[in-house]
């Protein structure tokens, strides 16, 4: 039996409690410790086993933790703890503002090969597991064109985003994919298609008390980028229905090549979808998987910044190669 | 500009046919030579510009080949010529009698290491994307069953068996799944499924003339292993019909995982598919991109034998991984 793998966490949110399930049961993995910016006594974790600590002291723990997993948010916490926690630990984190991927890449790169380290940023499914079909798709199939479908799942952005309407006390804000453009791509007729005729923007909003519900509607369907070139829907909902239908982080979405080989006539469509009732959860279990990679890479050397393309699935699993080419392949 | 990776291919049937495709429109990519056991005279390739040799002047081209495809077929073609040929080039095939993989893995693992060159085996959509499906959504989501469904689509198999029933002049059979079964699936109920309660046997039949045709249903309907234990369905039709309507080799598949994160309450399904026109030209083209990914691992010393667990996706692309991470991340 080999030495497990001893993980860390920093930041203690929903991504970091799905991580938090998804080390527990991993026979390999153990979770050392979790880190927060918050007063230690007031976070509550799984596992009386895990130490909760200030983050302060993680420097403390450089020797006892193999991966960190950096579980804050990609506006503000990642650029910061990023580059931080790569000159010190192996790293998995989940930063994903697609247009910043290249200069967080960069710093994380330099980060992490002046400590010797391997950082693996920008893991989950999108970016990650999405970016990898396109990719793949692509590769083996040049002559076509890749579609990404989000949903159905809450948009963070644009639910924050209603909320910040005046008389909103709640709201949330569902990505739909619309069947119709899924089913054109399907069909493999290459139709160009942009975000906004791809999807519906589905929002339910609990009203404070006396305020005007069709000015509130107004408001969130020309709010310009968010939702004015959507098909967008508003439902005025009570706050009780909101807590209990709308209290869950579902998420899903397709990734869809179409295109040919030969002289042009054989089409052919490759599909890649996920369902999920919970997004953090699911996310938080990619992120672990990517860990056991993380740590595997450093031990072979192959130190630097990684993502999801630089990475052999074998990595990514707990079975030994010989396993996998037996049971898998 | 880099040098263009040069490629030989081993064998010209249906799917070297389509590695010919696929090469072509790969800028990076140059087919130099077709061998074949054949009269080299008789073979007539898609290209002026490509070589068309003997089989047995391979071994005088070790200097300017960099990747040979080994396009023969895994029951007799590549136990003998993938071992030989992994002694002089890097290679790529698509053995796929699943069984015999850890076999025959052990066996051009041997070969390639005593020449210091690297050999992908088992290239293609299943052995191949399927695998790499299958492995991924294990390791994303260890708590939960994989589902793999074929078709619609021709397996050569149990054509090929259909054709030594006696009557029989000419004989089709399309593998189906069973939409109901890929329902339950989805649903995530994680149903108990065996092969036969997934898929559909449809098989079309050209009786010779003055054959009993419910003779030959029978004799179809009855045969063990390939349709005994299937509902498998026998439709007559005429020679014209046949060539008309059943010339094509389209196929398909999903490979489905369904599983929960955290308490077991959320569930997750993950679902990868292709439907494909041309089977040879979809995996030739599998193949071509692996060829490359053969080329730079070899270049990097990464010798031995290898399989799509092994290799990082990025390998597969001609972009730099600059571009893949700005453009597909």
């Amino acid at each position: 039996m080999h030495k497990k793998i001893n993980l860390g966490i920093i930041g203690y949110g929903n991504l970091a409690r799905g991580v938090e399930y998804a080390i527990e049961k991993a026979p390999d993995l153990e979770l050392v410790a979790v880190f927060t910016r918050r007063n230690p006594d007031s976070v509550h974790v799984r596992t009386k086993d895990t130490l909760v600590l200030h983050v302060d002291e993680a420097v403390q723990y450089k020797e006892q933790i193999d991966v960190m997993l950096l579980c804050g948010g990609s506006s503000s916490d990642l650029p910061e703890q990023g580059p931080y926690f790569a000159k010190m630990f192996n790293t998995v984190d989940s930063f994903d503002t697609h247009a910043k991927i290249p200069e967080y890449f960069a710093t994380m790169n330099a980060a992490a090969e002046k400590a010797k380290k391997t950082s693996i940023i920008s893991v989950g499914w999108d970016p990650g597991l999405f970016s990898m079909s396109r990719m793949l798709m692509e590769a083996v199939l040049p002559e076509g064109r890749n579609y990404t479908f989000w949903g159905k799942g809450v948009s963070q952005g644009h639910s924050d985003a209603i909320r910040r309407v005046d008389g909103v006390k709640y709201g949330v804000q569902y990505t739909v994919p619309i069947e119709s453009a899924l089913e054109r791509v399907r069909e493999g007729s290459l139709p160009e298609l942009q975000t906004k005729e791809m999807h519906i923007r589905d929002c339910y909003v609990v009203a404070e008390e006396g305020a005007d519900k069709a000015t509130i509607e107004n408001s969130i369907k020309l709010m310009p980028n968010y939702f004015a070139d959507y098909d967008t829907k508003v439902t005025f909902i009570s706050e009780e229905e909101m807590k209990e239908n709308h209290g869950a982080m579902p998420h899903g979405g397709f990734v869809i090549r179409s295109g040919a080989t030969g002289t042009g006539k054989n089409k052919h469509v490759v599909e890649f979808s996920i369902k999920l009732d919970s997004n953090p959860e699911f996310t938080g279990s990619v992120l672990t998987a990517y860990a056991r990679a993380a740590y595997k890479l450093s031990l072979e050397g192959q130190t630097g910044a990684k993502t999801v393309f630089d990475v052999p699935l074998a990595y990514l699993s707990n079975k030994t190669s010989e396993q996998l080419r037996k049971e898998m392949l």
